[in-house]
């Protein structure tokens, strides 16, 4: 009685849409072109079958497609404790905290740039949470570490505080050969490495229809190292791509496309990750809103597209344009996350802290997103369907008008069944009251103090330690 | 090139899964048998072809399988206005607020038991807004009104204070005999009522597989004017039904398909719709749970089997069991409302305003759901797909590197392309800042009061207006 989850996902383009919208980014890719500011790309780009003018590549439909179906539909990413091996496609799902904040905020202290030490927090955080599966590679920017080692300085703390996977630096070919170097000094040779990938990176397009030295040059690196990518595209409808959806996830896709298919020329069958955040601008403020439905349309059709290639495929998060964990923030970032996983996307980035549409984490909303992805996992395991679940037998024993509460079958089951909620509050008003009225955000701040007192991080072997500081110690 | 949406929804039960509940509903139907605890029922349901000992009715499949084939697929609610009327079934969604809860909150004065001045403050707060379609029966119960008259005072101010669709009593034979009357009175004879059905009413079962006489009564007056009902059933998974979720599904389903069978015997063809509610018990404090992921699985399960029936479905809502409008209330309340869009629910009762697991409405949640449900229904409408849309022409005259900010495509398109926040602050930090920091509550208390000092409510008709008022007077 035990059948294999065949999951049926939300689609609201037809097939018909979907292949439109495939055309579109054909078009665009052979008749507009993407500029790639990067002679090496270009070079390895031109010899794979591209017409190159000047930094323009014209790609011809057949190439892509060719190139694209060397990409794996599933893979693995390997952690430093197997336990928490991450499978990136299939019916999985990723979760990843936030990504790229300049500013940090708690109830104690208030907004401020972000610190090592906030660093080395949200790690820790991350590494206790049962359902965030990877650390972000810059959860906060550190403004207190100097920019020629910040790099090395996150991945370094990333590897000391947790053993869960991380991600690789985004900055250039230097920024991807030290990620690279530092993953070996930790789990022995890059031939190792590309064999067991240890780390995922985000490389994005600059919408509309560029790439620029830096992405590309870590976008390289990472592929002659056959370490998984996220090939990124965030297109702002309205203000960096066309305001229809339709436009917009057709600029996304030719991005996407295109940088997959530089991956795949360079190495074919580096795992890739389709990654579509694109959102619409805000007309009153023109900034880019990522609380809003038309993100979460977005979702839904990147992960349609995904489909339609085969790939395994990133969108969405526990995003919001709130400034503060208030109901704003949690009806922004519930619906971003939800959607994710009834959409079926497997790598969930940003996926607890974020406010300020990406500009700020805070650590409350991290702890407050962390029980909505619990929540969200608690759905994505769905039940079982078996004559013990179905329980006639029991149904019949109590009949009508009697009640389960002592059953033998409800204390076997109660565990797995029911989700066990960390910060929900499910009292009623008077316990409640007694209590001092807590709200979310209350709760959330002490949970986070008491997780960071009381949480445990793995050890690093001592030489290892020591070999990745000497290898910091260089880069100044 | 516009093609009709062929939507897909959310499924994690396979068929064979969907099969399985089925024939355990039957099983229990027909073999552990549903109390009616009312005699004109036992009448019917044994004329019908049941077989009837003492309260027990026992189903035959077959008699399952032939009732339920005549009930329609979708119908329409006509309004008042007919602007408002709702089409409930396919790829329609009507959205109604919270129902039955016995307090009510706000900023200014804090919980206070209901009074029908809130009562009416709700019905223009639903009339008022573009997401709700249907005035909810019980927004509050308005305590300060005795309770001969209570039902028949709600029905009255729905009528006076919105032209939008509202719902009968469900106050036993006399409470639905009172509903149609006062719609008599509205829109003419019962024959007319029974041709262009004006109101819809919830009739639960008590959970486990009992009727009670009062739901029964109104049932039945309801089915033989041929007006709408939901045919609801809520089991407490872990007290009132089996801790399994699968148990709990199959007697959920079992009653919901009982209460229809009797609707379809008294009157063939009398619309309905398949309302499942059921949720978890939280086991640290015994009480029903609706914010948990629990009734967001039920919610997708349920909408499963009204499909495999043919039937409109009920389920989900704006829901949570949090005592304050904080974070908590929007991730749970986001959860179950947004679950309804993607599994495909038709009819969404409780979309504005619960709190506390169903015993409190807020006036600040009510203008934070409707926001919600302003983006759930910008979800629902996707986008078109077209080669105006796809904007082909406007990315080749962009290029690369750069934008769409001054293009008239832009201004041709973004209103009816991009959702416009009615609550939702999109400004940066600073400029939050600036406006003092708002949050959620303080700018949905603000919004309430804006839209109750200024909304205009439609005109009753004089004569109408006595009748309906000597009407309750004769009640009393």
């Amino acid at each position: 009685n035990k059948e294999p989850s065949k999951m049926q996902w939300y689609e609201f383009l037809s097939k018909s849409q979907v292949e439109q919208i495939h055309e579109t980014s054909m078009g665009i890719m052979a008749k507009v072109g993407i500029e790639f500011r990067y002679n090496p790309a270009l070079e390895v780009l031109k010899k794979g079958g591209a017409r190159v003018d000047g930094e323009r590549v014209f790609f011809p439909a057949r190439l892509v497609e060719e190139q694209i179906r060397k990409a794996p539909a599933e893979f693995t990413l390997y952690a430093r404790n197997s336990d928490f091996d991450v499978v990136i496609g299939g019916n999985h799902m990723a979760l990843v905290p936030g990504y790229g904040a300049a500013f940090v905020t708690d109830l104690d202290i208030g907004r401020r740039e972000g610190s090592l030490k906030d660093f080395e927090n949200f790690v820790k955080l991350t590494d206790a949470s049962p359902y965030q599966d990877i650390c972000s590679g810059v959860v906060i920017e550190p403004t207190d570490v100097p920019p020629d080692i910040r790099h090395a300085q996150m991945i370094y703390t990333a590897m000391k505080y947790s053993a869960k996977p991380f991600m690789g630096s985004a900055m250039g070919v230097q920024g991807a050969r030290d990620s690279i170097q530092m993953a070996s000094i930790l789990f022995g040779s890059q031939d190792q490495l590309s064999q067991k990938p240890r780390m995922i990176s985000i490389l994005c397009s600059l919408t509309p229809l560029v790439y620029d030295e830096r992405m590309l040059g870590a976008i390289m690196e990472y592929a002659r190292a056959g370490q998984p990518q996220l090939i990124s595209s965030l297109g702002i409808a309205g203000a960096t791509s066309p305001v229809t959806l339709a436009g917009t996830l057709a600029v996304q896709n030719a991005e996407v496309l295109a940088g997959i298919v530089l991956t795949q020329l360079i190495r074919g069958g580096t795992p890739v990750v389709f990654a579509g955040a694109s959102s619409s601008v805000d007309m009153h403020t023109g900034a880019l809103s990522i609380g809003s439905p038309e993100m979460t349309l977005n979702t839904a059709a990147t992960a349609q597209m995904a489909r339609f290639y085969g790939l395994p495929v990133r969108s969405g998060g526990a995003v919001c344009d709130a400034k503060s964990p208030d109901a704003q923030a949690s009806y922004e970032s519930m619906m971003s996350l939800l959607a994710t996983r009834f959409c079926g996307i497997h790598f969930v980035l940003h996926s607890a802290g974020i406010l300020e549409s990406y500009n700020c984490m805070s650590y409350e909303k991290f702890i407050i997103d962390d029980e909505m992805c619990g929540m969200v996992k608690r759905l994505k395991r769905g039940y079982e369907v078996s004559p013990e679940t179905l329980a006639f037998d029991i149904i019949k024993e109590v009949g009508s008008g009697g009640h389960f509460l002592d059953k033998d079958h409800t204390f076997d089951h109660f565990r797995t069944e029911f989700y066990q909620p960390q910060l929900s509050n499910r009292d009623d008003y008077v316990s409640w009251q007694e209590k001092g009225s807590p709200v979310s955000m209350t709760t959330a701040n002490k949970k986070y103090k008491d997780i960071l007192r009381t949480c445990e991080t793995p050890e690093l072997p001592a030489d290892v330690d020591r070999d990745l500081l000497r290898f910091i110690e260089k880069l100044t």
